[in-house]
């Protein structure tokens, strides 16, 4: 337990404790009390759970959360990159199936003048990960010291990593406790925990993508709108420009689900190819990195550029670039099939005629990790090659015996299981549905929603 | 983990933490899966203090309170007296300050042919406790083996002892894990810990004494009401008789406050004397353990019973019996100077004349722990000779300088910062106060409330 100078008499846990479960807000003293002291192994895990389940169930204040994730934050290391000239602007993420947006987004933000310092996250559950998109390419490294993540930064303008150690050890240790005590799902905590990760980067600005529908952690659009006002507001009081995009994830993003298969997808758009929703999320998440570094004046004219980078090439060649630095194999651009191949394909193909009305989407997600796509534990391995490729998407209308979905696979019974699953996932009607979901639900920055 | 019989796929820990968090009601299997996990030592503290969170916050049925309160009595030794023909009938308090009605129950009730195995606890914070009073009688053993607990029952129909490691050892575990995690004020797990340990006493019936007021656990009358009613409904669910009293505790209860004090006015009681206030809640409660047990028709007979088993002397030699049976020193009952008495005493002197108004009761107690009658902590010793007698109560007349209450200390420094507490403690205002509050506030029983 500690005191800071404000206070007078030491604080005690318990009645920290006590003042948020009983629905009262907490002093920064008593948040750093509480945080520092979990993460310097002071207080011990069964104060830091009832803490938790009480801050779940009672919530906390605008001031409390930033108060949280700022303690958070300068629990570890906070990179700095002021000394670069250009303004260092992420996007970060809610997680889904298909969404490898960040690929895309590094190398055109990189192209257009920015400085992308990325550190992203692995697979888990029915959602996929960065990281383990990269490491498909073989030789990618993941894992940079600092001293070569800046220097790949200050070469090419984007580096990609995963968290070290010394980025924010209270988030490591109170995620583990969430897991294992159902205190997860508390968007006070969820919002100090990225926000916390992200701002240890040391950018001015922040793009959210905050995910909605059937395949996203936040099912509900009320909830995933909260959360994205929630982390504008934090990152705002804590001197960043923020933007958060509600996107939709009611089915996969893009056509491909699988680690090698998605960079296979984002290759071809950032060749001005690929399926149109991917490439018009990465101009709309693009455009908004832009108009938050000070790139442009407006959304449309980031977006603009987007296109322009991604038409001449520039995109492309930073993503090259990008791959060689961080010891990859780079010629995977050009040649795909560097990239690890499954060993066997089938079809999916529809019992029926009609439209593709919907496509479950946490279920697909869930078939690429039968195939070894993603993980269930944390501990657990992936495979690179295995996923799947969607050729019909809600909308589309299919005639009986046509495919669906191509799956690779390398184990014939779980790509079996997966073929089942993902025929389950497709919902085939007479007719069109009535209304397609926008890829873009709204938008919430500081000065309130825009659409 | 454990999995029930009734359940076909095992019990996973965060998934009853979950329905908890989110309100809804846990099954026997749930409840049993928790608890009795968390007993065992198969479920970790920082599960448990999640769970008791989201229970204090979220509450429980009253089908859930009663699970629980079965779970933690099976978890250890559950005595049986079936074999003795009397009815076994068992009083309970919530505790206060100068609460000694337990002494002068167990020997009327017994003089009246009732069965009274009394479990007690030691005094904690400002409050007193049963064992603390009976072991300031030199040489009283309050830790009698189960085979000696019932020898004395069955020789003199009554017998006081303190928790054995046996009984409810699931309370004890839970109760240490309540107390440093903010989790002890929730009627629901009050109720289950009272509730578990006394009915491991093998009992037929049980009278509750819920104290409320400014000495009380419960100070509002709502919450001392509800926890009433709450432990009835329990009691009876498992088929136990059940009546329970919400009684004042506004002021001390008599004039006597501190171990050997206490006792010294536990025994005028027992002649017949002492003040009135205490008589009349010894006889209230006393009547409501005889009609429970069946020895009479209505309340008010069962109070006269009471009464004449102290006009007869016939209560005061089952107390000199169980002081015996107990190795204590029998002759204390006839000459309580051999009870300890302290070096010194003071008296508290009124500032001003009128009529005493109030006297904050926590204060009280808290008087009583500075000069080491109580404890601050659990491992706390007490002294058994100090405490306070009250001279004057609420609703007395006053003059300037007339003693108010006696303090009786051991040490000077201790002594004088009670006296200024006690002092402080009086309210004391030109009329009289307007409403005296009532000994009895209500009683609850099955039947519904009664006055």
């Amino acid at each position: 337990m500690t005191a800071t100078p404000t206070t007078v008499t030491p604080i005690r846990v318990i009645d920290v404790i006590r003042k948020k479960r009983d629905g009262r807000e907490l002093s920064r003293a008593e948040i750093e009390a509480l945080v520092g002291g979990y993460t310097r192994g002071e207080i011990p895990d069964y104060q830091a759970s009832a803490w938790l389940m009480a801050t779940l169930l009672k919530g906390m204040t605008r001031g409390e959360t930033a108060i949280l994730t700022d303690t958070m934050l300068r629990s570890g290391e906070v990179l700095d990159f002021s000394d670069l000239p250009s303004q260092k602007i992420d996007k970060h993420s809610t997680g889904g199936v298909g969404d490898k947006t960040s690929l895309v987004l590094a190398p055109v933000a990189a192209a257009g003048g920015l400085t992308v310092p990325m550190i992203s996250g692995r697979g888990l559950g029915h959602t996929g990960g960065t990281l383990d998109k990269l490491e498909s390419i073989p030789g990618f490294n993941v894992n940079l010291p600092v001293a070569r993540f800046r220097k790949v930064l200050e070469t090419c303008g984007c580096a990609m990593i995963g968290q070290t150690a010394e980025i924010a050890p209270a988030d490591r240790k109170l995620y583990a406790l969430r897991d294992v005590t159902g205190t997860v799902e508390s968007p006070f905590l969820i919002c100090a925990s990225i926000m916390s990760k992200k701002l240890a980067e040391g950018i001015d600005g922040l793009v959210l993508d905050v995910k909605t529908g059937s395949g996203a952690f936040m099912k509900k659009e009320e909830d995933a709108a909260y959360l994205a006002e929630l982390m504008v507001e934090t990152g705002e009081r804590m001197g960043k420009k923020m933007a958060a995009l509600l996107t939709d994830m009611d089915q996969p993003l893009g056509c491909h689900v699988g680690n090698a298969l998605e960079v296979v997808e984002v290759l071809d758009v950032l060749r001005g190819k690929g399926p149109e929703d991917l490439r018009e999320l990465c101009h709309e998440l693009a455009g908004w990195m832009f108009l938050l570094g000070d790139r442009v004046a407006t959304v449309e004219a980031g977006k603009q550029l987007s296109k322009e980078l991604i038409d001449s090439g520039k995109a492309l060649q930073k993503f090259r670039e990008m791959v060689e630095l961080q010891d990859g194999d780079a010629r995977v651009v050009d040649d795909p099939r560097r990239l690890p191949e499954a060993q066997h394909k089938a079809d999916v193909v529809s019992p029926q005629g009609g439209y593709i009305t919907a496509i479950q989407c946490e279920q697909a997600g869930t078939a690429c990790v039968i195939i070894g796509g993603g993980r269930e534990r944390k501990e657990d391995s992936v495979d690179p090659a295995v996923g799947f490729v969607l050729h019909k998407k809600v909308g589309d209308p299919v005639s009986a015996g046509e495919p669906l979905c191509s799956v690779h696979y390398n184990s014939e019974a779980r790509g079996a299981r997966a073929r089942t699953l993902l025929q389950e996932s497709y919902r085939i009607g007479d007719t069109p549905p009535a209304n397609l979901r926008p890829l873009v639900h709204r938008v919430i920055t500081k000065s309130g929603e825009k659409n």
